[in-house]
């Protein structure tokens, strides 16, 4: 059997060799240095390099199973998947802790005004007066329930917030207090003062907030965007923004990335932005691949995948 | 009986008449508006101001409750209270929330390096390989177990830290993985990245921390005091922090309130700071007058004050 990564993987490279002494292992530093041999003759492929498109997966004429070092899968080519039925699986779930400590440094880094009084601290004021809101009785609308949300929402509960929820079919997911289908959610937002997108990116999700949304969220709403930058188009947001539909925004995901230095979000006081970044640990590496081995030796056991397989249907 | 309030409590003063229609309540603006007659008779005073010094305890000859609006009793005279057996409560516990809220606001804001991010956003630079420290599986130090550390270390736990905590005799409190007397503290510090001083201002804790203390601590320490600012001298503060024996500090508390521009602080470029803020919130009235209800209610069915009651000798 043999395992062809596109990423040198550190000290969890000797760790896979280890645990799976029978099993070939070659790390390339990038996808241009894959030999072509390799390329055709390997079963099992790690990466999450834009390059693995159609015509990859064609010449990977023995390919099986693809492990994806990231979360979101919007980049590979389903059909040509789907056609050759490789499996996938992806790295869902290492990233809900970094991305629920962003999500609550942005949260409290409004409430708590944290640039404010740095602007005091470079003034040298000393502002004793200033009176800060409390997260404790807000309520938190999450467009997604899955486990970056639920990691999320769980802390959002013990701070003493009300956790909202939306997914496809409006089902009930532990930690939220209330959950509706996502196709009700202009009825909704008008209950949160916080509106969080963590949803994939998939066709259905692929400009899903029009300016209709931003119309019917409340006029103090803190809009978050850690999901996919493809929600919504930058435009239709800038306008939000601007016109003051909703009060605020931290981004830390666009619809172009990376981003350029001419986006008009830039222009604006009322967003702080991240590149992108939110997902970055360092332990992503270690924990995507204990997955990959809870997978691999499930496959050796005869017993196929077990762990975070990709519906190539649905896209996530 | 009559009830003397030094601050005027909005709302909750129609709440109190309701409440209470056989006590008289007075409510002034600010100390220098009570009346001598007022001085002389009040059975109960509600108050958050330094003027009530041992004068005016010696002048209020019918004073037998002291209601303090705030947590911190330490400006209080402690000797003619005690002399004269006034019994006085506090507001403690109503500002947990808050200022567990500016910990994880300070915490984050260092972790997630939100400070960098917006400075690469006012560039308009897009720095996709960011990546942040994670706040999961580091150990945080209390200094001091009571309500506020108690509701932070709840928070702590979720988050995935691990939570160490200092008190008199190292007693165990809920909350806490594990807790040591503060005379052992200089042994402690080094397994701990975070150190919080959330001690109330006593005779043992003013100026507690010696350059000794800050010496023991890890150089990659990140010192937040939410506490009282004279846990330890500014200039103690101003050299760790230059000679870098700790990484970092937030601030909310100073030995000398109210901070002046001239403070050393302010020329260091590890250290982050508001202005004794962390404890103000709309809901803080609110909440102080609920306790303040609750011991009524019990000292007028004869069965003295049950709540929030402050020992004279140990000072909280």
């Amino acid at each position: 059997m043999r395992v062809v990564s596109l990423m040198r993987l550190g000290d969890q490279e000797q760790r896979l060799q280890e645990t799976f002494p029978n099993v070939d292992f070659e790390f390339y530093k990038h996808p241009s240095y894959l030999p072509e041999s390799s390329l055709k003759e390997m079963d099992i492929l790690m990466t999450y390099h834009k390059e693995v498109d159609a015509s990859f997966i064609d010449k990977a004429k023995n390919l099986k199973w693809l492990m994806w070092f990231a979360t979101g899968v919007n980049t590979l080519p389903f059909d040509a998947l789907r056609k050759r039925n490789i499996q996938v699986t992806n790295a869902k779930g290492v990233h809900a802790q970094q991305l629920t400590e962003f999500l609550f440094a942005y949260i409290l880094d409004d409430y708590k005004e944290m640039k404010e009084t740095y602007e005091e601290q470079l003034s040298k004021i000393y502002n004793h007066k200033r009176t800060t809101a409390s997260i404790a009785g807000e309520t938190i609308l999450f467009l997604g329930t899955g486990v970056i949300p639920k990691r999320a929402a769980q802390i959002a509960q013990v701070f003493g917030m009300k956790t909202l929820g939306l997914n496809t079919n409006g089902h009930a997911v532990e930690g939220f207090d209330e959950t509706y289908p996502l196709s009700e959610r202009t009825g909704i937002y008008a209950k949160a003062n916080i509106v969080v997108n963590v949803l994939p990116e998939t066709e259905e999700t692929t400009f899903l907030l029009q300016k209709s949304d931003f119309d019917k969220m409340n006029t103090r709403t803190l809009f978050i965007n850690i999901g996919r930058g493809t929600v919504v188009k930058e435009n239709v947001l800038v306008q939000a923004l601007k016109e003051k539909n909703i009060r605020k925004a931290y981004l830390d995901v666009y619809e172009n990335e990376p981003l350029t230095d001419e986006s008009g979000l830039y222009e604006l006081d009322n967003v702080v932005m991240t590149s992108h970044i939110t997902g970055n640990a360092q332990y992503n590496k270690t924990k995507a691949t204990d997955i990959f081995i809870n997978n691999l030796q499930s496959v050796l056991n005869n017993e196929g995948l077990i762990e975070n397989v990709v519906d190539l249907n649905k896209g996530y």
